[in-house]
């Protein structure tokens, strides 16, 4: 659904640098610490540990811990989470349609400004 | 359109602070400079400018002085600037649903953080 919405220099943001991706990636269903740091290989643990416990804090995520051993703990979106998959699909279709036009007016000011 | 989406601790964002709400300004038709400041009355000069040159850098608005005495200059979103409205209104509706829930999820987190 999000794959091929790659993040950029979007005028459209949801949430911090990470929300909108962890969404993407809880979408499916719930996921443990180490599968969300695989597709999101750029973050540290410290800040996806930080963006997680937001997102709970904002009552966009579930964080279960299950007394196994070893321990488990999986993330799941809530009912209000999955709620902005519908805006995050609308800002991911603009930027796939638009973000070129962005980037390319840019350029075209840059070369006109350095010119 | 826009008029009763509160600027607020939403988790989607347009471009940066302001970008969203001049956008809102401009939906209806061209405007001048001073008829931005008076909806956007919490915004300064200069950040009004700024603004505004980094929106038309991407191609969002269009500035054209007109050779008038005293000397006339309006901004108007172009076909690129408008097609942002779409999301935008999903980003609205979202929070115009879910805030509320964001930030009772908030206020919960931190009575139980504080107790």
């Amino acid at each position: 659904m999000f794959a091929d919405c790659t993040p950029g220099p979007t005028p459209i943001r949801i949430g911090d640098k990470w929300t909108a991706r962890i969404i993407a990636c809880l979408h499916e269903g719930p996921r443990r610490f180490s599968e969300l740091q695989v597709p999101l290989h750029m973050v540290s643990p410290k800040v996806l540990t930080e963006s997680l416990r937001a997102m709970a804090r904002d009552g966009l995520l579930t964080r279960t811990a299950y007394p196994e051993i070893p321990p488990r703990v999986e993330y799941e979106l809530t009912v209000l989470g999955r709620s902005l998959l519908e805006p995050m699909a609308a800002a991911c279709a603009w930027s796939r349609e638009h973000l070129g036009e962005v980037l390319g007016a840019r350029a075209a000011h840059e070369s006109r400004t350095s010119a």
